[in-house]
């Protein structure tokens, strides 16, 4: 049904509606614009969200919090928001009485998720908030309860769930391109530095719930599992960590993994912060091989179906992934789109993450998953039930 | 010190020797030439070792051992052997009789290796044995033990350790060309098929000593502790294997197993018989990422270096790599070449995977690698060492 040209169109950032024939339309969004909240100026803020809030139709900026006064001010102006538009930590909370903020969007530390998350709930905004979602389960279940309590969306930012490459890589797996999957192979990490403020919360435990594994690793995990769209029975791990590297006193660096699924399918994987920029998969399956490397960079990423005869390679036009995301979420909130990975999805991995260090802390013990967790929406065919919901 | 360019011209086919200045010059090889029996007339003799015994300048058929002797006459007509040449396996120690034949390559079924091994060394023969080695540590000390008793030499067909692309990549590594080693991921595999004669024994674990681990497995592992250059410590495995498969009544499907290493560095990597054809590894390192896929093909393998800026991307040809593993150990046999891969390093492999097998029959325990194993020879720059032995 859904072609990757409707990928590619909804990755061009219009707000795109099933009409009864099943044809895709664009809709002028601008009316429904949603009003972002954006807390925490750092890297990710400065580099991809707020430029992609600026090019984005249906989602806009309205307003920043940061701790760092002096900072916010100068974003702000760059961006045109007046001074009362700026929040600190402190009087955040007084978003409520804010009507141009409908999203609060959390790209704090991990361990300033729950928080700020269950705060902007009680100020009845909805929640859009990096991964991994907390540094715990039991925050995790906070976060959802509180959404739930304030009758309000929380969607963590799987920005790959809703990126045209790694959806058409879910909707060919479930045609069955590759046959039957047998292995996921996931290799992410990157080169972390402690002159680099935005790596050195990462690399603190307190702060980040876990170094590579959590920041890196989710990758990895989140997409062996959408790619086999099934949730893995155990999981055991191995890590590697130089602990002469001030890097690396208080995470680990390097961990690897192995999943176990239901259909016998295997996924192996590894994390590790002392290594140049990586995020590659590949699944093996009983007919070919599918490999995307990179697979979830902000932009460059490509499938190469590999094992069969002349088998056309998929390409996929690149899109502003944080955009979509944005407006994904939008339309999540004009009840015009379903929340593919809402609190739940956050908190399956959330899990899946606390098995492989409990492994981890427990000599590489395999460690089963108790979770009897199930998508709601498949992100691979989301895209076509966008306003069903 | 040993250029690409060596490499290359050490695979064109020639004998190489090192002069006093260190430049290598080619010699006539034809005086030299080493006189082969080929044990087995399964697919790899056919397809590929009797063509490049045709093409190979010190290294000729001498002789065809086969069960088959329709199939031996046939073959032995279409490469120009008199009837003489052809020995059954009954008739096979007879061959102490033909001082044509210097060296006898075992090319059959895994569990008939120490058996001919063993008899070719009581006949005065030189060894050259397919990997793996045998389907017990006990047979490879008893073919090492025979080798050594008869004065003769045992090379085990360590294609790659032999092949310029792995070579290359080894040297690399020695280089530091991707900084410290972090982790090797292997993805190894083919699809079965029990309608090919020469599939029927891989399936069989009386004959093949282990399905995938042992047939495309080993490669992994091999290129794993090649690349590293150091020997593993423990390692671990999961099996996943659908029962239901005719193929799969007495070995394992897929095999996914991790190793740890002195210096850390993790190996992880699966062997499958039911996915398409796939050598690949990839060596994740502090500074750059080195991927080859394929790697250990017949042909068309490559090395892509990653996660630097601008890096060359070495250009290596490709060369004959039966012909080239069967000249090297002519050079063996002359004194002139180590011999990089003898009994010792298949029993080290072996070793690795009946701990790997152990681990599988335990549920996926950590099981130790109790072996004092160290190379005499680096792979990586035996080449330099060519005339020095």
């Amino acid at each position: 049904m859904i072609t990757r040209r409707d990928v590619m169109e909804l990755g061009a950032g219009a707000a795109l509606t099933l009409s009864a024939g099943g044809v895709l339309h664009a809709q002028p969004g601008s009316a429904r614009s949603v009003g972002y909240a954006v807390v925490g100026l750092g890297k990710l803020s400065l580099g991809q969200i707020l430029p992609a809030l600026k090019a984005t139709k249906n989602a806009h900026l309205a307003a920043l919090v940061s701790g760092k006064p002096e900072k916010a001010r100068k974003v702000a102006a760059q961006y045109g928001l007046p001074e009362s538009a700026i929040y600190t930590y402190e009087n955040f909370d007084s978003i409520a009485k804010n009507p141009a903020i409908q999203v609060v969007y959390v790209v704090l530390p991990n361990a300033m998720h729950a928080d700020f998350t269950i705060r902007a709930f009680k100020a009845g905004k909805h929640v859009l908030c990096e991964k991994p979602m907390a540094v715990s389960l039991e925050e995790c279940e906070r976060m959802i309860a509180a959404g739930k309590a304030a009758k309000r969306q929380l969607m963590i930012a799987y920005r790959c769930q809703y990126e045209p490459v790694n959806v058409t890589a879910m909707q060919m797996m479930r045609k069955g391109a590759v046959g039957t999957p047998r292995l996921v192979n996931a290799v992410m990490g990157k080169q972390t530095d402690l002159s680099d403020p935005s790596d050195v919360w990462r690399l603190d435990r307190t702060m980040s719930g876990g170094g590579a594994l959590a920041d890196m690793g989710i990758y990895g995990i989140n997409a062996t599992r959408y790619l086999l769209a099934e949730e893995p029975v155990d999981v055991r791990g191995w890590a590697r960590t130089d602990k002469s590297d001030p890097r690396f006193r208080t995470v680990d660096d390097m961990v690897a993994w192995q999943m176990r699924f239901p259909s016998g399918a295997i996924g192996e994987g590894s994390s590790c912060f002392s290594q140049p920029g990586t995020m590659a998969w590949q699944v093996v399956g009983s007919e070919r091989r599918m490999v995307a490397d990179p697979a979830c960079f902000y932009g460059g990423n490509g499938i190469r179906i590999l094992g069969g005869k002349n088998d056309p390679q998929p390409q996929i036009a690149e899109i502003d992934q944080f955009g979509n995301e944005m407006n994904w979420f939008a339309d999540v909130i004009h009840g015009r789109a379903p929340n593919v990975s809402p609190g739940e999805e956050g908190l399956q991995d959330m899990r899946i993450m606390h098995a492989i260090m409990q492994s981890l802390a427990q000599g590489g013990q395999t460690v089963a998953i108790e979770s009897s967790y199930r998508r709601a929406y498949d992100p691979a065919t989301a895209v076509g039930i966008r306003t069903a919901v």
